[in-house]
């Protein structure tokens, strides 16, 4: 069993093009032996966002602290804490925080087989 | 895209025997198309836990709100709010509250392919 406090995991500067005041703590991955997803926490600065992009994987994502706003290529809506997010595979998304606290997500992404 | 506030998905009765004043929110799941694994919160009431038991899928939890006692056949330790939990497949587990919140834990599983 690994357990630990969430922030004791390496904050990391993500490898990604488009990404702004985003640092990302791989919580949990391969390297603890999950085969089959990893849980990563995504802390955004104000002003800071994540790429707006697509992907041929799905997310799964919990509000931890903070709130933004969520882009598509057409539309875009407000979240808060407590909020939950499913993108599909393919669907554009982007989450960008234009208020003045740090917002932190977890986002989840399975492992490809 | 789902988005929701997490308190909005249904609040329902844990079909496993030993559980105790548990209920559990499938916040992400196959209804909603993903195909891969599930996000449920679990809300432990003060006194109440999940079953000890073992099962041949992993589990990756952080613990959202309160604190309680992550327990296998052997030893227990304490654990608080922001902490995460990687549970190997085939591992003794049970979350117990025994302090005087309620304690919210999110917990993901594999769908089996």
């Amino acid at each position: 069993m690994k357990h630990v406090h969430y922030t004791k995991v390496g904050l990391e500067e993500p490898s990604e093009d488009g990404v702004k005041d985003t640092k990302i703590r791989w919580v949990i991955s391969k390297k603890d032996g999950a085969e089959n997803f990893a849980m990563r926490v995504f802390e955004i600065q104000p002003g800071g966002h994540t790429p707006l992009h697509q992907h041929d994987w799905e997310h799964e994502i919990f509000v931890l602290e903070g709130n933004g706003i969520a882009k598509d290529k057409e539309k875009q809506e407000s979240f808060k804490q407590g909020d939950i997010f499913f993108i599909p595979p393919m669907e554009w998304h982007q989450f960008a925080n234009e208020g003045d606290e740090t917002l932190k997500i977890i986002c989840l992404i399975p492992y490809k087989k």
